[in-house]
């Protein structure tokens, strides 16, 4: 109808037949930012310097996320993730934690929500954690850096100049 | 240690012990927004006019959202939501749609976390479903609202100026 | 708007306030029937005879469906049930297996949801393990026998005159 | 023993050896019925036409129940769904809405059970929308319209012949 | 029948009611320890020295297991836990990891699984991790150290002597 | 930088790429205990005779259990398991209950963690429905029977020389 994948033509919504897409080896990379207060960055690199869980908490959450994406969006084909890494950086500049995930598999279907589930799942984590000592929190720009594979191929976000790795 | 109340003196995550708090009526507000080309907004106007599902589907994947909310993160409480509500509204001026969602409950702990999960997988089920006609969405400016309940009482965020409702 | 009172008054749905509702003692009683071919209910009835698990996993996936429920149906209130029931009979007059399951709780909502969550998913238990001897299953009459506590008070359903127990 | 595949000799239940079966494309249809007052049936049909989400909720639920099948059924295998539709249709005939849901895979083992979970699921969640307003409802007639692939090859439902589709 | 509670008199399982129960402040201490090569313990102590997440992740499998314990065990009720630490030491006489969790909340039936899923969890979660250079691990002596509350009182299991904290 | 294969060389947890494995036909088998008073032993003993579900709740939570792995072993790869089997068997010597798992299926990873979760939570809900009348239970010797399939081939454990079947 409009162009909506996920509506047949009266609008109602479906998870697409992905069934004669073909087997390609996918990956997503997303990427989203807490900004906070510079004295509640201070403490988050405290407690890292101290061998604190604080990243590795949001890490592990962002990780758990990512698999649990067919059961969060409704129309999310299920995956068999082959690979998940979430990176946490502290940032000056920001101030805050940027995070980026990326997710990589063989299969019908792209994993771009994947890799978006994991870095948002992340930093809820690190906003729970940080919510008692800053109420300022945002999250702010949450987007696909880029895609590999499938049918549309490579695919770089114009945001995404400044992406690491 | 650093006043990041998830983490013992040790730095060691733990959920905390929200025993000897009071059960008192809380309530949350969240909001976040997805920015999306003028054409992507269109045909989500479109389909709203001809009842297609698209806007339904985010709402209730918000809803389902917030009552898993303490399986995502790690560190929070189970907690009995007592009622959940997710707005959408499509809006020119970003362009794209804004997010909001209301929690509220008796109990020991608040439910902002659950208010912030249900914004954040309501946008990303909307970015699921523009993605293939839309690769520029950006998901911004994720925050609480305002905060009722608790100890540390009422609350609102200095961007809530313009908070609908 | 039509009196449903899962839609607001724009007709989006929402998980309903029942946050100013009393507590009470409450519970709810469903049914369901699995119809099959005389001889599949004579091989259910021999695996009972010799010890085999096939009714048991019927009455836990039951009882663990029950738990569920506020996952399954989007606009139902997590509860902590205090009590979950599931009876199951062989019946020669269907002929098939009667399922019925009764749930209590103190709380603001009641349990009807998760009475009948717990006959249905116990009853696609028992067609799991019969379709490969029996394609003609049916689920028949699935519906709510009798509730108890809240401000609507107690309620027996017309065609539960033949109910057991 | 008797002839039931997910018991083995001894009667113990066990999630049954598919290694040695083929991949094939597979798909299989369901449907069950939600039977109500006609006024009910007018409410929903009102709640439809005002663009509410009362459908929506129904199939968003079915959807996402069909993805958890072996989570609610204990001896059915994980499967990685391919495509799932749910249509839910308002029935003056019956009085009340009939619901079918067809899924699909390439997969050593069929799609029955998703098929007829996202049915009952849907079901269900129509019960509890419209509950508050007409106790008598009752689901009826839950079954297998129709599989395709596998070793057994396709199969209809003696009961499937007036059906939609 | 046996004096097995979780069975009624013909049998079968059910969750039972602790509806009539008391609610009284409850708690539970569990303890397993992981049994490995002393190199594989050295290897774990070097990256926690260097800041690695392996004790975390570990951690946090942990304190997630709790909060889903009555998913996994089918008789277990629902519970809103309030608080859950997981404790890992480092020993050189097993040689290996001992876990121990606590967990506590104010409810009607008591956190006992609660806490020996967590450690077991826990345990698991390291297994993962030190599998691949590990052949030889065994999880040794999962058991209930301690718990307060609830009709029966306070008790300590007669091998807790040695317990740490 | 351990050979911890979790952890990158800055420590940090991901979910290692098994995008470049090869899918072979993998099968892993592991074993727990449950030792109790000899008196409980009986009670279970008579409730197996007399029809109870008391092994056959053990059993389901344990096949239901390896198939949540993922979900609850932060670092553990999504796997469409192909066959479970939990076997129980009651043991004088011990005595107590001893627990075995086998789960197979053809993937890219191995299926150890799966199978030694299924003993595990098998395990704990023989616990759960014991503890009301023996407290002194205690959980003991899980481990990784034996392994086939992969790089690194077949493998038994020392510790199984007296393995059943």
């Amino acid at each position: 109808m409009s162009g909506l994948t996920h509506l047949d033509d009266a609008g109602a919504a479906h998870m697409v037949n992905v069934g004669e897409k073909t087997v390609t080896q996918r990956s997503a990379r997303a990427r989203c930012s807490v900004r906070m207060q510079p004295a509640t960055l201070a403490k988050l690199r405290e407690s890292g310097i101290a061998k604190g869980d604080v990243l590795s908490v949001a890490r592990i959450a962002g990780i758990q996320g990512a698999k649990r994406c067919s059961e969060l969006i409704p129309l999310c084909h299920p995956l068999m993730l082959e690979s998940v890494e979430v990176e946490l950086s502290l940032n000056d500049a920001l101030p805050g934690v940027v995070v980026e995930a990326e997710c990589r598999l063989s299969a019908k279907t792209g994993v771009e929500m994947e890799a978006l589930t994991a870095v948002t799942v992340a930093a809820l984590t690190i906003y729970d954690m940080c919510k008692a000592v800053d109420k300022s929190l945002v999250i702010t720009e949450t987007f696909l850096l880029s895609k590999r594979g499938g049918r549309s191929g490579d695919w770089h976000h114009p945001l995404a100049g400044e992406a690491s790795s």
